[in-house]
C-alpha cells in the first residue's frame, strides 16, 4: 500500500468497525471507487486488472454496458426491486431468457427454484430436495470441495478450518476422494463404487453426490469426462441424486454455459449462483429434475429470492449467450490464456507453475505454497488482482472477465509474467 | 385473478418452469410489473395497497425516490458492485453512515460483520461467533421463532413443516418457551433460569440465546420490556450470548432502529437482514461486540457479503433516521394503526381479531385458523396484499411501509375494513 | 477407614491400577469379601448393612439361598453359559416363568428380547424399535432422568457432568419438565402437550417418551398415578411409543413387580435390567408390544444377551412373585420405611429431611446439599451403606432390600437416625 | 432339525415370546443344555462340535473345570455377586493377576475401566476418553469395523442394516478404507495419512483411530503387522489415540494374549469383553494410557461394573496364562488349523475356500456368498456349529476354542470337511 492511499484510509471506517473475518482487504488494502470491463480504479486514481472477477460473479467483467442500462432503465421505469417468489415482469424475463437460451437449446428440462441470492443457500436447497425425494439422509462430497458456509453446505466443504469455525456437529456428509487423489495412485471412482455397494463399508446408502467440476475453491482440481460420466453412471444406477455445483464453474467460467457440457452428463440438480446475476448483483437457484421436485411449497423460503434488478442483468447477460459467437470468443480467450499458462511452465522451471483447471477457470500451483502468495502480493503492487486458492493456499487463481478482449488478455498475463520472471531470479 | 391477467399468464413461464416450492404466487397470482411507496401495480394495471411490505425488506416502501436517485447515481458513475469484502467507496459511507446515525447516537459499540445477503445468513454467522467464543455448542430458541432455512437457523428455527424439509437431524439446538407460552400460564423466564442452572435438566449449558422480539414468522407474539429484561439478566449472568434476531423486527418497524431499543438491553449480537438494504437490495450483517469478535480471516465468507448498490442505498435510508422527526413520523403511523386494530377487536366480535404485535410490525389473530387466509384473499381481490403468519397461518400480518402517509394508511386499512365486515356478516 | 482396613489396601492394586473414574469405592474405601441378605462384610471382618442394594441391582438382597441354590446346581450339571441368542433350557425356564407369573396374571403381551445386559442397552434397544417403528428420530426424556451412558441412551439422560463425558454431540432427544419441575409451579403434561401439538414449538413429532415413574438417579422425583396416566394418554392418542425405563424402579421396588401397575398404564415399551437377573446377575430385555416387534433378525444384538447364569437365578427370582404374599411382605416393609421417613421429617427440622420416592425406593432431600453426602459418610462410619442421588447429590438413597425383615429393617434405620440425630444437634 | 427336537419345542416358549430381532436360534433351531469343552449338547441328547464358542466369548471352552471350581467355590462362599465399583476381593484378585500375568510381562502400563459388561460399552467408554483427551469428536474407522451396537459404537460400526437399524443420525464417525480395500489396489495406510494432513480433506483431526487387528463381523480381514505399525505411528505422530478393539480379536484368539503382540504396537486405548470374563460370563473393560485417564469420578458408570463371578472365572482364565506352555498349545493349535484350511483350498476348487484371519480365529471366504450359510447349514445337520461373517455373510468363521485338544480339532475339522467334500461334488 502506498502512502496515498495509506492517507486515504484515514477517513474510513474500515479498520475500526469490521470484523476480525474479512479476509480479502488484508491482501489487497486498496479502497476501490470505479470499475469498468476488467479494470477496476482505487480511490488514489490507482488502476487495476482484475482477474479475481469477484470470485466468479463477475464472469461478464464489471458493468456490462448492456446490463447497465437494463438496470438503469429497470430503475427508472419504477420496476418491482424486492418481490419474494410472487410473479413479476421480471422474473417473467429471466425464466423465459433461461429456457429459450440455456435450456430449450441444450435439451435440458429442469425447474427452477429460486432460493435466498448466495451459492449456500442454493446447495442448503439442493440437499433438501435430495433428501426428500430419496427419504436418505447421507451426502457425498469430495476432497478439496467447497459449497458455501451455512451449517449444511459447509457439512460438505472440506476446508478445515472454515468447518472449525462451525463450533458444532457437521454431519450426514461423507467425504471421498477426488479424482486424481493421493497423486492419482488410486481409482477413485471404482473406490466410490465399491464404498457404496459394499454392506459394510461404513457409509449408508446416500441421497446424494454432490461434486464441482473444477474445484474453484480447492485448488482448481479439476476432473475429467471419464471421471464424470462414471460418477454419473454410479449415482443414476443406484437411484443416487448428481447435484452438479456450478456456482463458480458455470455460467460459461470453463467455456461452456454449464461446466458439464463437455462431459455430457445431465445433474439431476444443479447450483448456480455467483455469474448468475450477471452483473455481480445476488441470485441464487437450483435447477431440478422435475420428478424430484418435491418440496411442498414454502417449504424452503428465503425473503430476496425474488431480486428483480438480478433477474433484469442476469436476462441480458444470458441473452448474450444467445449469439454463438460469444462462446466461440470464450474459447478463444481460454486458448490463449492456456498457451500462456503452459509456457509459463517450462519458461519459470524453478517455480515449477503447473497450469490447473480448464477454460478460462485456470491457476497455477507453484512448487512452493508460499509462492502463490507471493506473487499475489507482487501483482497487486504492479496493478493486477490475483487471489490464490487451495487449503493450503498454493494456487494462483487466474480469472478474468470471459469477456476479457485478446489484447487486454494480454496486458494482463505481461504483469503476471513480470512477477513471475522476478521471482524465478529471486530464487 | 380475473380473465385479463390470467390470458396475460399465458405467455409466461411461471407455471412451467417454477418449482413446487413457490408460495406467495400461488396465492397472489398476479404478475406485478411497477411499484411504487405502498402501492403496487400488475401487468393488467390493477394497482394493489401492498401491506406484505417484502414480509420486511421493503420498509421504506417500494423505490423511495431519495434511494433510487442514489442508486441510478451509482450506477452511472460506474462504482464497483460486486467487491467480496474489498473496501469500497460504497462500503465506506454504509459503515459511516451506520456508526454515525444509528450506533453512535445509542452508545453502542459493535463490530460489523458482512455475511452473506440473508437473514439465514446472519445468524449463521451469529452461531459461528457464539459457539467458539464460549467453545460450547447449544444454542437456545424459542417456540415459534424463525430463524432462516439454511441448516444452522433452520435448526433454531421452530416450524415443523419448514423443519422437516431438511431430511436430516437438526442438532444442537433447545427450544424453550417464549413468553406468555401455554396461555401464560407459568413463568417462561423462571422456567428457563430453571433449566440452565438444573444440572440435570438435560439441557447442556448453552453458547447463545436466540429471539426475536416480535416473532415475525411465528404469529407476531410479542416479548415484553421486562420478560427481554429478565433474559438478558439470565444470559449475562451466566455467560451465555445473547442474540437478538433483528431480521424482521429491525430497520424501524417495531418504531425504533432495533427492535429492542425500548427495552434498554444490549445484545452480545444482532442479525440484520431484509430492510437494512434499503431498497429491498440484499444485505446483511452482523453486529458483535467487540469482545467476541473472534472469528477468524475468512472462518465465514460469501461471495455476496460485498454488495455496492445495497450499501449505497442502505445508507441512504440509514440517512432518513439521522432527522429525529422521521422515528416520530413512524410511531404517529403505529399510533393510528394501534387504534384502528383495537377498534376492530371490539367491532367484529365475531371475528374476535386480537391485535398482535407492536409499532408497525402488527398482525390479527383470528378465532378461526382459517379467518386470517381468507381475509388475505379477499383483499387481494379489492386490491390490498396482506400475509399470514403463525404455524396455523391464523394471523394476518398487517406490515405497511414504515414511511406510509397518514392518508394512504387510512385508505388500506379501509379496504381491510371492507373485508372484515363482510367476513363478520357472513358468520 | 480405619487403620485396620487401610493397611489391608497395601496389598491390593486398586489405587494404582483402576481408572480415575471410579465412584463408590472413594467414599466407601472398604475391601468387600462376603455377603448375604442385607449384610456386607470387608476384608478386615467388619459388618455393614447395605441400603445401596447394588443401586437397585440386589433388590432380593445378596446371595439369596433359593437363588444360590439354583445357580450352584446348573454350574455342576454343566448347563450352557453363554449362548447368544440360541434356545436353551435355561432361557425356556426364565421366559416361562416370566410369562406364566409376571406377564399372564397381569394381562400383558409383549415380545421378549434380551439385550446386551446393562440397562443402558436395553434403552439403546427400546429407542431402535422406537424409531423404526414409527420412522421418526426425536425421543422425549425429562429433567432429572437418566437412562444409561452409552451414546444413544446418554442422550436422553439429564445430567450435565455425565453428559459432557460423551465430549460430542448428543441429538434427537428432547428434554421436558418431569412432573413437579420448577417447584410445581406450572403443569408438566399441558405443556408437553402443547408443545407436542404447537406445529411451531421447535420439537419435531417424537418416536417415543421415555420415562421412569421414580427417578433413581435423579433424586428420587416420584410421578404421580394421575400424571403418568396423562403422559401415557398423550403418547397413545398421537402414536407416539410410552417407552417405561423401570430399570431401577422395577422387579418390585415399588412395590408391584411393574412400577408402573398402580397407575394402570400399559407402556409400548419397558426396559429391565438390575434386579431382572434375581443375584446381580447381568440381564437386561426389552418388552416389545407385539405390534412393534419392527426390528429385523440381528438388527440389535450383543454377545452376553444369553446369560444362562442370569436366567437360572432370574427365573428363581421371578418365583417368589408367585406366592401373592411376597408382594404383601414387601407392602409391609415398604409401609414400616415410609412411617420411619415421615417421622424423621418432623423430628429432625433442622436438617429438614424431605422424604422422596415411593415403595422401598426412597429417598431423604435435606435442606442443604451437601448433607446427604455428610449422612452417607458417617453412616459408612457406623456401619451402614447409603448412596446419595441427584445431580447436586442432595438426596440419601434408601434402598434396603425388598426382602428385608422387619427387625433387620429396623436395625439398619436405627443406624441411620443415630447419625442424623448427631447431624442435627451439631447443626 | 429332527422331529424330536422339533417336538421338545412344544413346551417351550421361545418362538411365541422372543421378540423377531433373535437371529442364531433361527439357523439353529436347537434347544442347548450341557456343554463341555468344545461340544454341546441339545435336549434331544445330540451332541455338537462347537467351533462358534460364544462369538469369542469362549476361548477357553465351555465350563472349563478349574473355572468352574473357582466360581462354585465363590457362590459357596458367600462371596459379593455385584458390587458396582467397589473394592472386593473378587476385583482385587482380577486386578492383580492381570497386572501379574498380563500386563508386567509385556512391559504395558494402563489404568484399567471397568465399564458396563459388554463390548459395546467398552467402545463407548474408550470414545468418551479419547474425545475428552483431544478435545476433537471424531473418530476414524474402518470398513468392515464393527464396535457394538449402542449408539456411539454403531457409528463406528459398518454394517448397513445395522447402523439403520438405529433409525437416527449416527455422527462424528469417519470410515476409512481397511488394509486390503479394493483388492489391494491401492496403499490404504498412505491414504488415511493423506486425508489426515490434508487440510481440505473434508476430515477433521480425529480425536482417535479405532480398528480391530482381525474383523470379526467383518469377514475376518486381517491387518498385517506392517499395516498395524504404519498405523500406530500415523496416530502418534499427530496425537490422534490409537483404540485397539481386542474383543474378539483379544485374550488369546490370535494365539497372543493381545492380538496387536505381534505387531509390537502400544495402543493408547484397549477394549477387552467377551473371553476376559473366562467362563461366557459378562465382563468389559478399557486400558487407558495413564496418561489418558482423564473422566472425572462417575463420568462414566454402569450398574454390572462390577461382576464378581466374572472377576473370579476371568482372574482363573488369566492365570492359565502364567504357564508360558499354553501359548504354545494355542499356536499348535493354530497351526494345525492353518494346513487344514489352506489344503482345502487347493482341494476343493470348485468353492474356493480361501483361509481368512489368523492364530484360532479363522475363516473361510468363499467364491459363491450364499456357500458360508450352506456350509454352515449342513454342519448343524451333521453336528457341526459354524457360523457366517461378513456384511454378504460369505464368510464362514472358523472358531473352535484356542483350547481345544490337537484329536478334537481334528475330529471337528474333519466333520467340517465331509461337507466341503458333499457341497464340492454338488457344484
Amino acid at each position: 500500500m502506498n502512502d496515498a492511499s495509506r492517507s486515504a484510509h484515514t477517513d474510513w471506517p474500515f479498520d475500526d468497525l469490521e470484523s476480525n473475518v474479512r479476509t480479502y482487504c488484508r491482501r489487497f488494502p486498496a479502497v476501490f471507487s470505479r470499475a469498468q470491463g476488467h479494470l477496476m480504479w482505487d480511490s488514489t486514481g490507482k488502476c487495476y486488472v482484475d482477474f479475481i472477477s469477484g470470485a466468479g460473479a463477475l464472469n461478464y467483467g464489471h458493468n456490462h454496458p448492456a446490463l447497465k442500462h437494463a438496470l438503469i432503465n429497470y430503475l427508472l421505469s419504477d420496476g418491482p426491486i424486492q418481490s419474494l417468489d410472487l410473479h413479476t415482469e421480471g422474473k417473467g424475463v429471466f425464466l423465459t431468457k433461461l429456457q429459450d437460451v440455456i435450456l430449450d437449446p441444450r435439451g435440458l428440462d429442469y425447474k427452477v427454484q429460486f432460493t435466498g441470492p448466495t451459492g449456500a443457500n442454493t446447495v442448503e436447497a439442493a440437499f433438501k430436495v435430495a433428501r426428500r425425494a430419496t427419504e436418505r439422509q447421507t451426502v457425498i462430497a469430495f476432497t478439496n470441495g467447497f459449497h458455501g458456509g451455512s451449517l449444511g453446505a459447509l457439512a460438505a466443504s472440506s476446508n478445515r478450518a472454515k468447518r472449525r469455525a462451525a463450533g458444532t456437529g457437521l454431519g450426514d456428509v461423507v467425504h471421498m476422494p477426488y479424482e486424481g487423489y493421493l497423486h492419482g495412485s488410486f481409482d477413485t471412482a471404482a473406490y466410490l463404487e465399491a464404498v457404496l455397494d459394499d454392506p459394510s463399508s461404513g457409509v449408508d446408502l446416500p441421497a446424494a453426490i454432490v461434486l464441482e467440476t473444477v474445484q474453484g475453491e480447492g485448488g482448481l482440481g479439476t476432473a475429467s469426462t471419464a471421471w464424470l460420466q462414471r460418477i454419473a453412471e454410479i449415482a443414476a444406477s443406484r437411484g443416487i441424486l448428481l447435484i452438479v455445483d456450478d456456482i463458480q464453474a458455470g455460467c460459461g467460467r470453463t467455456g461452456t454455459f454449464f461446466s458439464f457440457e463437455e462431459a455430457g452428463i445431465t445433474p439431476d440438480l444443479i447450483c448456480l449462483s455467483k455469474s448468475i446475476g450477471g452483473y455481480g448483483l445476488p441470485l441464487g437457484l437450483t435447477l431440478i429434475r422435475p420428478q424430484y421436485d418435491v418440496l411442498e411449497p414454502g417449504a424452503h423460503a428465503g425473503t430476496f429470492r425474488g431480486q428483480n434488478l438480478s433477474f433484469i442483468a442476469g436476462a441480458a447477460a444470458l441473452d448474450l449467450w444467445s449469439d454463438p459467437e460469444f462462446a466461440r470468443s470464450v474459447a478463444d480467450r481460454a486458448d490463449q490464456l492456456d498457451q500462456q499458462l503452459v509456457t509459463w511452465g517450462r519458461q519459470f522451471p524453478l517455480l515449477g507453475p503447473e497450469p490447473m483447471g480448464r477454460g478460462m477457470f485456470r491457476g497455477l500451483a507453484f512448487t512452493e505454497n508460499r509462492l502463490a502468495g507471493e506473487v499475489s502480493q507482487a501483482a497487486f503492487e504492479r496493478g493486477l488482482l490475483l487471489e490464490t486458492s487451495g487449503a493450503r493456499g498454493n494456487v494462483l487463481k487466474v480469472m478474468p472477465p470471459i469477456t476479457i478482449g485478446k489484447e487486454d488478455l494480454a496486458t494482463g498475463l505481461d504483469l503476471l509474467e513480470d512477477v513471475l520472471r522476478e521471482l524465478n531470479v529471486e530464487k
